[in-house]
This record gives C-alpha cells, sequence and structure tokens, in this order.
C-alpha cells in the first residue's frame, strides 16, 4: 500500500496561462492598469546538501535505502510552499531555502526513529505534506541546526480503519484529501473537507494548519472533525483521544492540531465522517451591495439554516467574476443585472449537500426564507464548483505574466467585519499603490465570519518579494487587535511575526514551554509558528 | 453591582428527606434491600486559620477590609464541593479540607494582584465559584505550601458587555448561571447553558471545567459558548479571542478551558448567545430496550436531528423514575407499558426550544421522523424538566437515611458504549456487593456519547468513604481505555490518579510545563487536575 503513489509526481502544479483565458487578462489589464512584464525565470540556485555522512547512514538505516533522496528535483520539489514569494523564489527571483534532503518514512514507528536520528545528528525537520502551505510553512529552514530535511509523509497513505457505526475512521497523515475521499468511498463516507487545496493537501497537514474547507458551514473545520491524533515527537510517540467530547482536562488535541510540525509529526488522525451525499446542490444569488450581503449571510448563520458551502463575495471580487466567464455569459448577466437596477451585485453562491432531493430542498426552503436575493440559478452554482480549486492555479498564471497577485485571510465577530475588511483593503492600497483588492466571506459562524482577501498589483521588476512583504506587514497591522491574523491558512514563518499581538507574550511562552516539553533541541520546524527565538532549547 | 449577592447565602444546598418521598424510600429499600441507618451528623473539626499576619494584611491591602474572611462559617462555606465524599467529610465522617481564609476580590485586577501576594506568602490559591464540584475540584489542599485560601469570584458578577449584532455576551466569572440568563434577558439573550448545578454553578466555573449542560445537543458544550477569555495567573493576565474561528497556531483558549484553576484564575469569559426561545416543548417516550434505544439516539445524533434536549434512561433508571412519580400515576404508566407489551421500557425524554411553535413542530418532525417510539406525552417531558436540579438534593436526602449513593460518568464512541457501559456496572457491582446501578445518555454526538451512572447501596458504617473510594477506583479502571474518565464532571483531586491513562504520560508532561510557564511557584489548587508530583515549582 505505501508505493501506490509517484513521489516524484508531487512536485508543485505546473503554471498554465491557459487557466488564465485571453479576454480575462485583457480585462484585467484595462481594469488596474497592469502592464504585462514577462520576466523570465531562471532556474534556482540549489547548494550541496549540508546532510552528513552519519545522518545520511542514520536516515538510511531507519526508512530503508531508497527513501533518503538527496537529488536536486526531489530536493526542489519539496522547497517551499505555493505562496506569492514561494513561486517568485521558484523562478530564480530570491533566495530559496532547499532541504538537505527528504526523508520519506513508511510508519509512524519509523517517523519517531528519523526524529531521534535528526536529534542525534543535528537535523531540523520540515514535516511536508501536499507542500501547499502559503505562509512559509514548509520552508526548508534550519535555524541553528547542522542541515535540514523535509520530512515527506507521501508512504503513510493508508486508511488504518472505518468504525461505521462510531462513522470514526482512522488515516494515516500522508493520505491526501483525493485519495482520503477515494479509500472512503467504499464504505460509504466522505469527509467533506473541501479546502481550495484539496488536490494535493494531506489530512496531516490539514490538522498541523486548521484547515477549514469551502463545506465548513456543514461538516465543520478540521479541527471540528479530528477525534483522535497520533503525534510523533522527539521525546517519543504521543496518542490522544478516546470519546467524541471530554472533561479530562484541556483539550490537549488542539494543542497538536494548529501545532504545524513545531511540536511534532502527525502520523495519523482519528476523524469523523459522514455519509457520501447523494444530492448536491450549487446555485448563485445576486445581494445588492457587501453590507446587505454580509447581513444575509449572518442571518443564515444565526437562525442556524447556513447552506454548507456559503460564500459571498464583494463588489469587486463580483465583477472580476463576471469578467472571468467572458463572453455571452458576462454580457446576458450584466443585462440581467441592469434590467433588475442591482446597483451594486454581489455573488453568493451556496451549495448543499443531502441525503436525498427533499433534504436539500427543504433546507434550501428554510435558508432562504425571508431573504431578499435574486436568483441567478444552478449554472453559476456549477460554475462556482467546477472552478473552485482552480485559484491558485490561475494566480501562477498571472505571476507568468508579471502580476503580483497574493491572498490573504482573516475572521473576526460580526460588529467588526465591515471596519476589518475597510482598514485591511485601506492598508494593501496604501502600501502597492494602483491595485485591486477583492474580498469574500467564505467561512460564517453564528458569532463571525471570515474575509478572504485578493490582491491584484504591477509586480516591481526591481523587488518584487521586497514589494509584496510590505504589503503583507501592511496588512498584519491591519489585523492586530481587529480580527485574527490567519483563518485557515496558519502561521508558518510568514504570520510568526504578528503571533504576539493575537495570543500575547504569555501565549508565546506557553507555546514555548510546550516546545520544550516535546522537542527539548528543537529540531522540528524551526522558524515556524514561534518567532525562531523562542524555539532554541531551554 | 458588586455587592448584590449574600454571600453568606452561598453555602451548600440544605438536604431536604422533603425531596424524596416516603412511597420512593419504601421501594428503594424493596428494590434494594437498602436498611435505614441513620447516622446522626457531626459538626466537621474546623482548624485554626494558618494564614500568617503578613500575608492577611497584604491580601486585605487587595481587597478591602472585610473581604478576607477567617470565620467558621465563611471556611466552611468554601470546605469542598458537593460530591458524596464532601458530603460526609461534612458531616464529621472524614477529615475535612478547610481553607485558611475566604479571600473576595472585586475585579480582575484584584485576583492578579491576590494571587501574586499569595505568591510572597506561600499561599495556595482554590478558586471558587459555585463550589459545585463533585470531583474535589474545590478540595482546599494546601499542596506544600504554608496556607490555602479560597478565592471566592462572587464579587466578579458583572456583565461586561453584550454585543447583540454577533451575539457575544462578556460575562465576569462569578455571575451564577440563574443570573446569567437574568442580566441577559433584557437584551433578549440566553446562554443555553442548564447543567445539573444551574442554580448554583458559575459561568467561570463551566469554562474551567468543560461543561456540558443538559441542553448541550442543542446550545453546545460550553467550551462551544466560549469566544474569549481573560485569564488571571501569577505571571500575569492573559486574553484570548479576537474571532469565531482562527488558524493562528494551536487554540490556547482550550488551553483555559478545563484548567480547573490550576493555569490561573478566569475572571471574565465571551460567551456566543442565543435569542431567549419562545417555545420550549419537552415530551417523553418510552423505547423497548436499552440497545434499541441506544440505536435511536444514535440516529438522531447522525441525522443531525437532535433535539436541545435528549435523554435516555435505561431500564433500571427509568423503573426508578417510575416508582419515584409515585401514586396513581406509577400504577397508570406501569399498565400503560403492559398494555403495549413494552417488556423493557426505557424512557427517553427529548425538548425543543425554538423560536416559534412552527419550528419545534418542524424540528420534532424531522427527528421523529421513522422512529419506533411509544410517545408518553408532554406531562413526563414536562415532569423531568421540573425536577431537572433535584437530582443533588434528592442525593443528599439518600446520604441523610444511610444510603452510599453517587454519580459518576463518561463518554465513548457509539461502538463502545455498551462494553462500556457493561464493564463500569459490572466494576462497581464487584466493588460495592448489592447495589442498584442506574445509566443514562444526556450527552449524544455524531461519533459517540455520554454514559451517566447511579449508584445506589448501603452504605458502610465502619468506612463510609473507604467503601466508596474502593468502588469509584474500579469504575475508573473500568472506564481506562475504554472512554473518558470524565465527559463534564472535570478532573479534580479525584480523577486526578486516572489521567496519566487518558492523556499519557506526555499529556501530563505538557500540562506541567504550561503550569510551570504560568504558576511557576506552583500556588494554583495544588493537587487539582494533575497528580501532585507534577505540579510542584520546576
Amino acid at each position: 500500500m505505501t508505493e501506490r503513489i509517484d513521489h516524484t509526481l508531487r512536485g508543485r502544479w505546473t503554471p498554465s496561462t491557459g487557466t488564465l483565458p485571453p479576454h480575462a487578462l485583457r480585462w484585467l489589464r484595462q481594469r488596474t492598469g497592469l502592464a504585462e512584464v514577462r520576466t523570465p525565470a531562471r532556474a534556482p540556485v540549489v547548494p550541496a546538501s549540508a546532510l552528513s555522512d552519519a545522518a545520511r547512514t542514520a536516515l538510511d538505516s531507519v526508512v530503508g535505502p531508497g527513501f533518503v533522496r538527496v537529488d536536486r528535483d526531489s530536493r526542489l520539489g519539496r522547497a517551499g510552499g505555493l505562496s506569492y514569494v514561494d513561486i517568485l523564489e521558484q523562478r530564480g527571483e530570491g533566495a530559496l531555502a532547499v532541504p538537505d534532503a527528504v526523508v520519506l518514512p513508511a510508519s509512524p514507528d519509523q517517523v519517531v526513529d528519523v526524529l531521534r536520528a535528526c536529534v542525534e545528528h543535528d537535523v531540523a525537520v520540515v514535516p511536508f505534506g501536499g507542500g501547499t502551505s502559503v505562509v512559509g510553512g514548509v520552508a526548508a529552514l534550519r535555524g541553528d541546526k547542522a542541515a535540514v530535511i523535509a520530512l515527506d509523509l507521501a508512504r503513510l497513505d493508508a486508511l488504518v480503519s472505518v468504525d461505521p457505526v462510531s462513522r470514526v475512521a482512522v488515516l494515516q497523515a500522508g493520505v491526501t484529501a483525493p485519495e482520503a475521499d477515494r479509500l472512503l468511498a467504499p464504505h460509504g463516507f466522505t469527509l467533506g473537507h473541501v479546502p481550495q487545496s484539496y488536490e494535493r493537501a494531506t489530512v496531516g497537514g490539514f490538522a498541523a494548519t486548521r484547515s477549514a474547507g469551502q463545506a465548513s458551514a456543514g461538516y465543520g473545520r478540521f479541527e471540528d472533525l479530528v477525534e483522535g491524533v497520533r503525534l510523533a515527537a522527539p521525546v517519543g510517540e504521543w496518542r490522544l483521544g478516546v470519546a467524541p467530547a471530554s472533561a479530562a482536562g484541556p483539550d490537549l488535541k488542539q494543542l497538536v492540531i494548529g501545532s504545524e510540525g513545531a511540536f511534532g509529526v502527525i502520523t495519523e488522525v482519528a476523524l469523523r465522517v459522514r455519509p457520501r451525499p447523494v444530492v448536491e446542490r450549487y446555485e448563485g444569488f445576486v445581494v445588492d451591495g457587501w453590507a446587505r450581503g454580509a447581513d444575509v449571510v449572518r442571518s443564515l448563520a444565526q437562525r442556524r439554516v447556513l447552506a454548507d458551502v456559503t460564500r459571498l463575495s464583494d463588489v469587486d471580487e463580483t465583477e472580476v467574476s463576471l469578467a472571468l466567464a467572458g463572453g455571452w455569459q458576462t454580457a446576458a448577466l450584466r443585462a440581467y443585472l441592469r434590467a433588475r437596477r442591482v446597483a451594486r451585485p454581489c455573488l453568493l453562491v451556496l451549495g448543499w449537500h443531502g441525503a436525498s432531493p427533499a433534504e436539500v430542498r427543504r433546507r434550501r426552503r428554510e435558508a432562504l426564507r425571508g431573504l431578499d436575493l435574486l436568483p441567478l440559478g444552478r449554472p453559476l452554482g456549477e460554475a462556482w464548483r467546477h472552478g473552485r480549486f482552480a485559484g491558485p492555479r490561475r494566480r501562477d498564471a498571472l505571476v507568468e505574466v508579471g502580476v503580483c497577485v497574493e491572498t490573504l485571510e482573516t475572521a473576526t465577530h460580526w460588529s467588526r467585519v465591515h471596519e476589518l475588511r475597510g482598514t485591511v483593503r485601506a492598508a494593501l492600497r496604501d502600501a502597492l499603490g494602483e491595485c485591486l483588492v477583492m474580498c469574500h466571506i467564505s467561512h460564517a459562524y453564528e458569532t463571525g465570519a471570515s474575509l478572504y482577501f485578493t490582491v491584484l498589483a504591477p509586480r516591481s521588476v526591481a523587488d518584487p518579494i521586497g514589494q509584496w512583504q510590505v504589503a503583507k506587514a501592511a496588512a498584519g497591522e491591519a489585523v492586530a487587535g481587529l480580527g485574527t491574523i490567519s483563518h485557515h491558512h496558519a502561521v508558518g514563518r510568514d504570520h510568526a511575526p504578528y503571533l504576539e499581538a493575537e495570543i500575547g507574550g504569555l501565549g508565546l511562552d506557553v507555546l514555548a514551554s510546550v516546545k520544550r516539553a516535546l522537542d527539548p533541541t528543537g529540531v522540528l520546524n524551526p522558524g515556524k509558528l514561534l518567532p525562531s527565538g523562542l524555539t532554541s532549547p531551554s
């Protein structure tokens, strides 16, 4: 079972301008004044591996020959994730942190042994699942260690058990989301966890980063799915989770979830599963104005009748969506909205999953009761569904043609949603000058919602990475005190400087104390989650 | 606002045999062979206060004169909680741990200053809310400290703020559950948190112990309500919670929730609130046989149509409920069940809260669809509702007449519910000999359920505390590996020996490391949550 996946295929998505039609690019240029600046990609510099022979021999003896890889392609394929800066670095426009080796353990026990070998040989460990981090979570930083490996969990790809009565499945950490659903299908179950990174991301990564998933309103955030975890730490193995709920002290599972490989390597997760839906119905609607749209989503959340997928785009994002549709569709939709005097159209996509058409009809009826929505029908909902994973590829295509394009996200309580959106937009505009900032709500709760921003700006030729870092810092400062630094992208390297503003100095002290208990020499994921000064050994 | 409550009234409930009618007692004697052994209560021994003059002066200067109390009644009123052993000790049948003083701070800042004074003067601190712990959570243990105070939070009784848009209310920790609902009512909101301890327990205590509440299926467990916390620790103040959900690392709120006063003193909680229900409908049903009853509850949970209150009694508990009803009601119900050939009746109480009768009707219809239930009508549901807080008083009445009576609870996944129930019943019977063990499910989840046991046995005259400790240990051993040591009673002193079996040695190490970060000298609640050896200073 462990060798089904061709590991060499698990590199990054090939950027393809094919995913950004010419009309869309034309429209974007008109709208934003973007000039096409094709900067040729250069091959990134890959330094010689710093892994000592002794370390390599020790790792070889744990995982077996062939599963400690030092070739250029293996190392480059695990050098960073999928952020805009990662892509620039992969294009040779910045210093890329490349792991000294890629290690592929075959079992949870081997992961424990790999960690012990790394402690002994002073090697930093970056756990690597799908490599989809957009916050520098898998950057191959070595901290104060002699070398750094990417610990690729691809061979931990088994469905360990299914308890159909309790609806709990145990999966190894390296199982990707589509593979999880494929393994669960014969048992009649699905995870229901569908983030934009679905195609590549792993269940271990979801747990390590508190993933949300586009259907969080229906299936819950990933932390709501986790019934148990198995963690390999330098000090040994830790298993948690014997009941669906407990008052046996603090919920320590919640310390492992979101620990981003800094406390240990998640090797197995026990997950709540749901019956595969028989019916899925996606529909598009339009609300006139962002504030009214947010009120609609708040009403759905507070009446507890959210659709499983609920997302509201602001006027700018709606305009881009219409433009991307292209041709007669764009024209027809614009005419339809004009005829109905919708001045500031905001697209609302609702998606319901159910065991029967009747169930979906009933839930839809309850949700829509009393709401003033202009229905656009199912094709628009289906269009969103079919394009739901295309965002990163579109982003890559824009990077190709010289655009600075990135996403960032936060969440806050309903009473601060508009202030937070306004503050972040203003900060990005101040930092980037001429730019397009789009926003949507994709995760709603009774007490608040997420805000997800997509930014497009003409790319600086002289210092594209510096350009974005200034904008990212401005956004980070804007968020502090008003919302969380991340609703579902996690902390990684990029948000670590802002964590103290959210959890306080005591919060950092507590995280550092937990890290010292589990990873006393600090080999695990240096410079992620905690600012690096706090992760050094006690 | 701080002096509304008469603190001297916040002692224990007066035991009242009036809550146990004579026919019920007769029936219990017949059923269980219990003999009446009236053991006269003796006044418990209260040693002289060990609080030094210097400590008292320091505390006086923080909270003001009159709010450091060393009189016998104040100290006795905070000596332990409401467990069977607590009651025996209060009756003079065991050594009662009495705090050396009761300290009543008036604000979160004063709590921080009290903790600093206690660190300086080597005084242990037991946070005290409603005093309703049944696991020794408020026992006045001093550990290795010179003295111990009960830190009574009664004066932290304010509603700090209400955000009606986000539906978030900030309450000070000492606000009791009824007071919270009273304070929220003018804003149209309720907490919806109704545990059996509702009449006295506080919101700080709910958070500190991961309370569940009888309506957990509808309103969520208390941890689901907590949007933010303010914690006073010996090293300073810690505030958490800026968004409804976050991926900014591990959810540190979950370290505070369930920390049982061992990491700090919760002084404020930001809580999700709901509109006050317009309609409440409670109904009784009967299912024939425990296994079928559990399947019904599982179906409700997995179809996600649980009533807000959902509780299933086993055959023995149902029989006792019928007997307690008494007179013509018992006879009529028995005849009704006989006529319908229900051999092993299990009572199922379902309670719905809603904004309208139509909403409740709709939810009721969806819940009952396809289920084979014998309806008993609303009077039986209402009878449960009216008696929902009577359990502890009934228990006290039984203690008065010489009965060994206590409750314990656990939770597990559905596939292990029957094994766990059988194992715990067998362990209790082995330990106690002739006894009556009743069980119910009161909290159901998609993946599992809680099991709540009530035990009645003839009380040992020679060593009643030892008798129960043997039974409790047997139950604790029976639970280990099959379920959690507590679903909603918490760890306290009584479950601390079993925590390692649930969270592992690494789990204890992690908790101890967090405690050292927040409470380096170990003044906070010694001997609770963590086995005492682990809570000593580093």
